[in-house]
């Protein structure tokens, strides 16, 4: 008999398909491409081909815009909104639009071209979280924005257009939906709990241990109890922290450890799939709070989002997450 | 400059790029691959080879099971829920769930194995309508159900699984997230206004009539004003109706008119892409109301959901809606 679970924080029920289990070799995927002899313009001696940079991190003497970077922050050649403006927000009968303003920025993680994040070592993990916050907390300033996304989109099938291991960042002048009833979950908790929800689970999770992938002295690695997608998987600080950036630097030394670990994971038991990765914070405006908990979430591409999905916003995922978290710790 | 605008029913903001307006040319696809000879269980002779059937349109003094039938409807062999037992709703901890108890059933839309449902006769489309309708109207008869999702995948790229046109039915024991939120968008706007917003729409719609794809006496093909992907289109009612089993016999014919319409146009601009189409209608125990407004759901796909849209819920098209709308009536 299938379950249906039904997530704490959104309220959207899962078909959990526990008759048809799914192994990690059931889902067949094309391997991710690699185009050797390509040209590369997030390579060393290729920093002309980027806008120029906003950030990196160098060796001492070397100048911007040339080799010697551990990481790099460039704007995206091809935004998806424009930063010069207002937003000029105004109606159209009964309809609402504003300009197209933000921020678009590509993280690049390594000079490396051949290595994934997973292969990096910890301490150049650890810098590419250092500009994720070097990055929101320059942006943060600006006052026509209400959210700043991280996300990475690795593999062609995950939406990666370049191989060379990147992240991007996109500043919003709204709060985007996904988030704002996130946000709105936990508030409601809070409102009947005066607890975070995330806190809570997090209590049960760790007590229960069936859903636990890996864990240390400060983040938990998590399957959610009602995902989405198979080896859908979580991230969180283990005590309530509501932002991202927020982060002490000794936290992301042992953050950085954990997505290393998963990542690495997750290449191994689903022979490296394509997945995305996202970093959901807290709203701009409510930076710190007691209802929001910020995490980490990925998502292997593995499955197809079909007609049902688009029309109902349900999802059937055909791997229970007791089972995708065995294999991971296992693995 | 891109522009931000928010759907008005769900509050969901989109990016439209105008920058880069995409031609329907630009959306290269594999053509969808037809597998001839291919054993098919959907074809006259093959009645065997699916569950016994639920609903069949058949020529008089034909059998059930065999060959004859016009529209055909069978249990999915496959199904996604189990029909029988109980809800047994419970908590594990924090936790909610329930049995996966629901109805999933295909609708054989056509003996002929080559016709899409674009390229059947207006009276065959017609009577699949028929078919819906019909089988909504047995299965509302279950209290356990509190929603019935009518969808159709068609292409691989879709994920239709079989070539043989047909679409499916979900019977679900809660109300899914999307269309909550649609309906309560709805009673929030009729609060407010005493209108269903849905009518506003169509009287706005109409009259400016940039966003119109076509029209006949009962129905209106339309672009919507914050469309998630290129030429997303939606058919509704003129006139107001909450339900779309309650439609009356005249009112399919031209729904069929309607539907054949839309499908043919984008079958020829956009060269047969896979799509997904969906009816949204009212939920089970709510089903005449004044506040939601039927329609039907149609979303070719011609672009890759990447870590952005799933961090947030928040979509990138590069299609604006009122140069979709032109392609489509134009063609």
């Amino acid at each position: 008999m299938p379950e249906l679970r039904k997530d704490p924080v959104t309220g959207r029920w899962v078909i959990i398909s526990t008759d048809r289990a799914r192994r990690p070799t059931d889902f067949a995927h094309e391997p991710e491409k690699k185009h050797p002899g390509a040209f590369c313009p997030f390579c060393y001696g290729n920093e002309a081909k980027t806008p120029p940079e906003i950030l990196a991190y160098r060796s001492n003497g070397t100048a911007p815009n040339t080799p010697g970077w551990a990481v790099r922050v460039v704007p995206n050649k091809f935004p998806a909104l424009g930063i010069e403006g207002d937003l000029g927000r105004q109606g159209e009968g009964l309809f609402d639009k504003m300009n197209g303003i933000g921020a678009h920025e590509v993280i690049i993680e390594s000079p490396d071209h051949d290595k994934s994040l997973a292969q990096l070592d910890e301490k150049r993990i650890e810098d590419v979280l250092w500009a994720f916050r070097d990055r929101i907390l320059d942006l943060k300033k600006d006052r026509r924005f209400r959210y700043i996304l991280i996300f990475k989109n690795h593999g062609e099938a995950a939406g990666a257009s370049l191989e060379h291991s990147h992240s991007q960042l996109i500043a919003l002048p709204i709060v985007p939906k996904r988030v704002r009833e996130e946000v709105d979950g936990c508030k409601q908790y809070y409102t009947l709990k005066e607890r975070c929800i995330y806190c809570d689970i997090i209590r049960q999770e760790l007590d229960a241990k069936t859903r636990v992938v890996a864990e240390n002295a400060d983040f938990v690695i998590l399957e959610p109890y009602a995902p989405r997608f198979p080896f859908e998987t979580m991230i969180l600080p283990k005590v309530h922290e509501s932002s991202f950036e927020e982060g002490q630097s000794k936290a992301y030394e042992n953050l950085s450890k954990m997505l290393k670990l998963l990542l690495s994971r997750v290449e191994k038991v689903l022979v490296a799939p394509a997945y995305n990765l996202v970093i959901h914070t807290s709203p701009l405006l409510e930076p710190s709070n007691d209802y929001y908990h910020w995490h980490f979430e990925m998502m292997p591409r593995l499955t197809r989002i079909a007609g049902f999905e688009w029309g109902t916003g349900f999802y059937i995922n055909p791997t229970p997450p007791e089972e995708a978290a065995q294999f991971l710790r296992d693995a």
